[in-house]
């Protein structure tokens, strides 16, 4: 504990979560240096410093700056954007456009990890539904990004912040589901391969063998 | 049909739907004209204009700024913050506050609903045990209130424009759970009372009655 005083930030999370990694990418893009402090969720109780920087969900990830806490992960992207407000922004400036972004954040939040959770946890045709289903989420992001390099435009942005990490999961998709991804979602593929070529996503997604290692703990399946 | 291109924005949304109040009430604070379309959520279907401009959740409250939709309703009321921006800001500048603003208007989206949608559709210890959650979480924000005017301070902000419309519910929390508010919770009471002294507030708020007579009828009790 003595330590923690020198260091200005730091982040709370566990390294395979894919809410987590928007916090640590969005630092790592506006080259804030952090520390990283591993909360592992396979241990059911929170620890001390989650249950006192995050009382009321007792939730990761938590982002501390100069000791106070902020909570939520697209709540931390926003406070790294403004704060750190001389890098290259992740919002857009224009209104409308930082609205469309934070309505496709919320729908990742909401369709495709709710989705992609059904997928996991269920069996049978209720499977074959939710994978459906989270394809034609996918699909949608698609036609959001069209022939862009990015959601954020010529830049990586608050959106592709959002929902990057998601794409660790993709392997797991095509093992667990026996989908082909580069055959269903030809155009988030290739932004996937895009964004992986960046120093920051890079250092923060892990392997989708990884990924859907732990994931396999997880959701308890084969 | 023939109107429409007249009016600069438009609010489409039910009167008695606690998110689009927001909406309604930021636009009021900011004193932008707008025109309010009625979508009756009794009608299971929704119409056509809400299918075009909010084809992915089919949901109110939606902003229509010349011609162009924006759904979510914080995500509206950070939108109308940022376009009309010379009048008293609702975000507060600083960072942390913002976040905290945030963070907390998504507890009530999360939490004070989910436990108010509880408490009226579930009987006996149920309904009992939803009632003291949602007290427990209201008697919380009191604590993040203290004895500031406005959750945004000395003005009227971000999370008073969030949280405020569920006010209006508080008449249907007594007559239906038989608690008295003003013993539960007399600090967020109090602030209930400042916030109706503003315009935006007594235009836009139902009262408890006309709240509770249809919301008897949504969750169909007595």
């Amino acid at each position: 504990m003595a330590a923690a005083a020198a260091v200005e930030v730091t982040v709370v999370d566990f390294w395979c979560n894919e809410f987590g990694m928007r916090a640590r990418l969005a630092l790592r893009e506006k080259r804030v240096p952090f520390e990283f402090v591993e909360e592992d969720l396979r241990v059911r109780e929170r620890s001390d410093l989650v249950r006192r920087m995050n009382p009321v969900h007792r939730a990761i990830p938590i982002l501390i700056h100069a000791g106070r806490p902020v909570c939520g992960s697209l709540n931390i992207v926003e406070y790294v954007d403004e704060v750190w407000s001389k890098t290259p922004r992740l919002l857009p400036a224009d209104p409308l456009e930082r609205a469309n972004a934070r309505f496709w954040a919320d729908f990742v939040d909401q369709k495709v990890y709710d989705a992609q959770a059904r997928f996991f946890t269920s069996r049978g045709e209720e499977k074959a539904a939710a994978m459906a289903e989270l394809l034609g989420h996918l699909r949608r992001l698609e036609e959001v990004l069209r022939d862009r390099p990015f959601f954020g435009g010529d830049e990586f942005g608050f959106l592709d912040v959002a929902l990057v990490p998601f794409s660790a999961m993709f392997y797991g998709y095509e093992r667990h589901g026996g989908v082909d991804m580069e055959a269903e979602c030809p155009v988030l593929l290739r932004w996937v391969r895009r964004c992986g070529e960046r120093e920051s996503v890079r250092d923060v997604l892990p392997s989708g063998q990884d990924m859907y290692a732990i994931h396999k703990e997880f959701y308890q399946i084969e």
